[in-house]
């Protein structure tokens, strides 16, 4: 490759009409690169909801021009001389977060102390996090995602992908899947535990693959409607709840499972059934954001049994690491479907339309040349 | 003692007005014997505000007559074949559960299956939890409290008092100790841990004298007022938060803390402040039920930090038992005001004043005599 294809391009939203298919594939300026930082090509980029949720401003005002995609996998073409873990050539990952204070001692967030957070290997709730995109890195250079040619992250949060895995799997596994699998990893998901997935889209499908692979006794596939069935069990739900559709599915599931993982993103589920269908010491947690207001959580349903409700964001580059290990050494597979990176305006309209089943993974192939003929 | 000495008399409540000073003395008969129970001459009993809510109907309509009183110490006069950790004399308590399914396999829950709950050893969460006072124990015998001469209990739940331990100290501790001492112990308080604890009643000051005694690095206890802040730093807080009367306090103290105990009992409190104080990773547990409605919970604030909200109902035999040997061990001593078991009127009117500081135990001393004369 010559030096023109070292040059940044991608699918940039301009305004909050880009996720009406009007994103536009232009050349921008990656971060000043810096000796902790990798250049990847990309192969492959999975599309998350956030990135629809960022490129119409859903959340809070973006910072336009964007390029959306955190569920990034490709090579090493430029590393580092402070990066140790990875070498040009290898294959990475990068996903939703790509710095953190970690490893910049001198900006951390309060000079004298170290951040607890990274200390103790929970780099995604570090104060000073820094999105793979729609975020400033630390030396005032716009982070930019992964629908297109390039990416620059800095190298702590670059990860090598364990061979075994296809790369389209293990795109959205780099969010989606450490989504759900971080909290399932940390509340005890595993032999002798009951768990329900609550929501079966992009997260809940991993939810159910990763509840199944982490050796659950039974795991239970909670949506609102019948039309989901089918794949839950195919996915390796042991049991399927339709809480639309279903005549007294609380009662029956009631005081069943030692743990939910909730993907939805509405404030509206029926969540007191939810907290109900736990065992007494269970824990229910949260990883949708939903957009329409606060839980309402009685605290009968929390004190009577000895409740939890919790809360997860994303996952380490630990977490991240011991997945993808999991996932290649019991050949955990997701149901994806590829697109290609030049169709990526189409792709985006046919994630907002709730199509994807259950996740659209773009992917590159001398894309350079098929955007130019398309343009 | 003559046998009528064992006629089970004390204080009564036959309708919501006993809470005004009108509990009467009677007689009464206690549940029919097992020889699975235990007979306790009642020296001492704390009073809980429990008893408050139950002698006015406060959370639902009370079974009148009741004896409340659920933190009883007293000596061990009648002991059945079946228990083998107690015997004749022993120095014993109750605290405010007195039966589960535990030990009686006949008539659990789902014969098909053993109550989880008790198999664990979290007979607290026990769906067949049978209280000290106000319900019905297994063979269809009224559950009487202690407020009076004699309790009779099944087994599994009369606790031996270690030595070292003063009986009026002891009582609280059977149910406003243990419901603080359960989380904190289950939640991780100890070295290298910074807790707060929410309220300054009867439960947050054995809040503040275990989280201490369990070796916290730091101590913080929240209320609204300045009234309490000299009262809260002898009982061993490093630190105090007047959420009332202190400009900033949130900020402050942002991202500070790793337990939080909620002893109130409102709904009402701030509490997205209050999960604010959390470090990213803590657990905000409520031990207190209010009565005006859910928590609002900001799903936000629990992910960002990948934070948790618990809850906790009082504490199994074996947990009693751990936290009364550590109370002996580290020399805990609760802020206790002895008040004659004759006065217990007056002493419920002072409690419902919001007067205790921070418990009123109350003492039979020949209240045979005591009451006959104040007739």
């Amino acid at each position: 490759m010559g030096s023109q294809s070292r040059e940044f391009q991608g699918w940039l939203g301009l305004d909050a009409d880009s996720v009406k298919g009007n994103m536009k594939w232009q050349s921008y300026a990656p971060k000043d690169w810096e000796e902790t930082d990798v250049d990847i090509k990309i192969s492959h980029c999975g599309i998350c909801g956030s990135d629809i949720h960022t490129l119409r401003s859903g959340w809070k005002p973006s910072d336009y021009p964007v390029c959306v995609g955190h569920e990034i996998i490709g090579t090493a073409i430029r590393v580092g001389s402070a990066v140790k873990h990875v070498k040009v050539g290898d294959r990475v990952g990068v996903g939703a977060q790509s710095d953190s204070c970690q490893n910049r001692p001198g900006i951390r967030p309060n000079k004298d102390e170290d951040c607890a957070e990274c200390a103790q290997g929970l780099e995604s709730y570090c104060a000073r996090m820094v999105g793979t995109y729609g975020s400033r890195h630390f030396n005032g250079g716009k982070s930019l995602g992964g629908y297109g040619l390039y990416n620059r992250a800095p190298g702590h949060f670059v990860i090598p992908i364990p061979e075994g895995l296809d790369s389209a799997d293990a795109a959205p596994m780099l969010c989606a899947g450490v989504t759900v699998y971080s909290p399932l990893k940390r509340f005890g998901a595993g032999p002798g535990k009951k768990v329900g997935i609550v929501g079966l889209g992009g997260l809940g499908h991993f939810g159910v693959l990763f509840a199944r692979a982490l050796g659950a006794d039974k795991v239970v596939a909670i949506s609102r409607r019948e039309d989901k069935r089918a794949d839950a069990l195919k996915l390796g739900a042991d049991a399927y709840v339709a809480t639309a559709e279903e005549e007294g599915w609380a009662k029956k599931h009631k005081s069943s499972l030692d743990l939910i993982i909730s993907t939805v993103s509405s404030a509206q589920m029926p969540l007191g059934d939810y907290m109900g269908m736990l065992k007494a010491g269970g824990t229910l947690v949260q990883v949708g954001a939903p957009e329409d207001g606060a839980l309402p959580i009685n605290a009968f349903n929390l004190i009577g049994g000895g409740k939890k409700v919790a809360g997860s964001m994303i996952g380490s580059p630990s977490e991240i690491t011991e997945m993808l290990r999991m996932a290649a050494d019991k050949g955990v597979k997701p149901w994806v479907e590829k697109r290609a990176m030049k169709d990526a305006n189409q792709a985006v309209l046919d994630m907002v339309a709730g199509n994807a089943r259950y996740r659209y993974v773009l992917v590159n192939e001398g894309i350079e040349n098929q955007v130019q003929a398309a343009l």
